[in-house]
This record gives C-alpha cells, structure tokens and sequence, in this order.
C-alpha cells in the first residue's frame, strides 16, 4: 500500500528506498521547486551527480525515461513518468547561507543545503559534500547566448514525477525555501510537496 | 619573468598560485580540451565549483570577465582573458575509467579523474571528491530541446585563456586524454597544452 508524507514548505526528508521502489513527488500547490539527492545506502560517497546524468542522458534536463548515474556512472533513478510539463534544472546548485548572505539576508535563512545535512542527519548519515542536486519542477532557462535565467516553474498543481530506484539508495528532499527570487514562483512563497513511497 | 611549462597530452598537473597571480592556458596545436581544478590552497575541502559558478554568472558558460566562485561562493577564478572563442563547459564530469568502459575500453584508458589525482598526490594533497571541471575549450553544444552535443573545440593554435586567482589556490589541470569521441577535434587525437605563469 501507498506511503504518503507532506514534505512541509522550507524543510527536508531523507528515506532508505530499496532497488526497484517507486517513489513519486508531487507538486500538491504548483510552482514548488523540490531539490533532489541520491546517495547509495551502502556507501555515501557515491551519489547521483548531474555532471556524470548529463553525459550519459546528453541532455541537460531530464525527461521521462531518463537515467540518472552516480559518481561512478551507475543508474541510480530513472524518471518513469512526469505529468508536471516537464521541466528541471540540473545545473543549479542547492541554495545555502551564502547564497542568502549574497541576497541581501542579514539573519538565518533556511535553505536546501541545511535541509539536507538535517535530514541526512536524521538517518545518521554526514555527507562529505553537497552533490548538485536535481532541481524537480525548476525552470532554469537557458538563452541561445549561454545566459541562465531563473524563471517561475510551470509544473501545475497536482502533477507529479515518479522515479524509480535502480539500487539501494538513500533519497533527499528539500522544498526549496527560496523566497527572495521567483524560483518557486512569481508569489516567492515556498510551499509543501507530498512524496508517495508506491 | 613568466614561467612555462608544458601540459602533456593526456596527462596533468598542478601548481600552488598566490592570490592575484595571473595563469595563462595556451591551446598549442588547437582543440585540446584542457580541464581545470582550483582549490582553496588552505582547505581542500573548498573548491571551484560549476553548479555555483552557473548560479553566480548567470550563464551556462564563462566568457571574459566572469567570476568563477567556489563551493563556499567565494570567488576563486576571473577569466581575464580569452582569444580562443569563448567556447568552454562547465556542464560534463571529467572523463574517468567508468566513462572509457562504457566506451568500450577493456583495458586501463588515462582519464581527467586520474590525471588530478596523480598531479595533486605529486603536492602530497588528496581530495575528497572530484569537483565537476572547468573544460576550457571544451564545445558542448546545448541543443534548443536540451539535447547536449559534444562537438569537436573551435580554439585555434596558440590561442589562450589568462585566469586570476582570487584567491590562495592550488590550481589542477588535465590534457584530456579522450580519444573515443570527437572532444579534443575531429581527428580524436590528444595533444599538449601550455601553462604560463605569468
């Protein structure tokens, strides 16, 4: 039977999946970019990463059917269905402290980076770095001058991805809690997911 | 007085760089790939990084004058300089033997992801993971429906990149090795490089 979780606006979750688990993210409010990871539940320091997806897919942005690789260029998920328009980034990396200090933030500012060192750290797991992460329903558009711009998503709400784990893995979630530019829409008002283990 | 010396093909090297000392990249024979590393020369542990990098610039690729930043968002490298055409990524892994056996390669093939292991070692350092690269030179074209197509480089002869580093570094280089794709020009052949402290 279906597991549901609401990944609450602004926070993280991690999960043990095992090979073959399908797990679907849902856009439940439209417009909610959710950064994703992947790190082999045997080994942390093999990860999903963008740089070695994007040789192997020779795409830049995932669709359905996509395979997404480790470090060390082994399938780690594959997008089996996508409802959402298909549109994400796979070139931006995790907001952090940095990220907001540079925005102009004085104080705290949650942020994907965090996000995934608390719920990694919730499975007592430490990540020895922030792999770039798979940026689910973010709309990073790229000019034909080489020029990337963040756009408001277009994923509507209630559509969804599903993908599925190609090995035993430890899967990452962050709503992203970007609220000093359009990343999750023109309101800037992050808001929740809800993640179904199928 | 400047100081030269010759990047072999398909192998690397690295050098430890004062902040504000200017490095220059020639591009010898034409159309060598040339991936390059920096690190913060007190922690290795920082490190130039493309998916914060994308961010800051606001491209897909750095031209003169780009500021390229660290995984901490500092900046580390400015591209001061660039006769070559413009033409670099920041989008694909550095090659490694995963990438040659899935090439086909039965036996061990030289790859970028050695090649900064052994130049780094050669400075007793080790790094913890191998930060996605600044391939100067390298023409991954991004197709208007994503598609991502590595093309054959348009540096000619002896033309170059200057960077500066903003930073105490230690700077990794590789002459890329790939000889099963048409990365380093149409004729897949690996060639020398240069590397002038200026």
């Amino acid at each position: 039977m279906a597991q549901s979780l609401v990944l609450k606006a602004r926070m993280g979750k991690a999960l043990r999946l095992p090979m073959g688990s399908l797990i679907r993210i849902v856009n439940t409010h439209g417009r909610q970019v959710v950064d994703t990871w992947a790190f082999a539940e045997t080994d942390i320091s093999e990860f999903m990463s963008m740089e070695h997806s994007r040789v192997h897919m020779g795409r830049v942005n995932p669709v359905a059917g996509s395979v997404l690789l480790t470090n060390r260029r082994r399938p780690v998920l594959t997008i089996v269905e996508d409802t959402s328009g298909g549109v994400h980034d796979t070139m931006l990396a995790a907001c952090d402290i940095y990220r907001y200090q540079m925005l102009g933030c004085t104080t705290y500012h949650r942020n994907c980076t965090d996000n995934l060192r608390e719920a990694l750290g919730e499975l007592g797991l430490v990540a020895t770095e922030t792999p770039s992460p798979l940026n689910l329903f973010q709309n990073s558009s790229i000019k034909p001058d080489g020029a990337l711009v963040i756009e408001p998503p277009i994923a509507p709400a209630g559509t969804h991805v599903t993908l599925r784990a190609e090995m035993d893995i430890v899967i990452a979630f962050s709503a992203c809690p970007q609220d000093m530019a359009p990343t999750n829409g023109a309101d800037m008002m992050p808001k929740d997911a809800e993640i179904i283990i199928l």
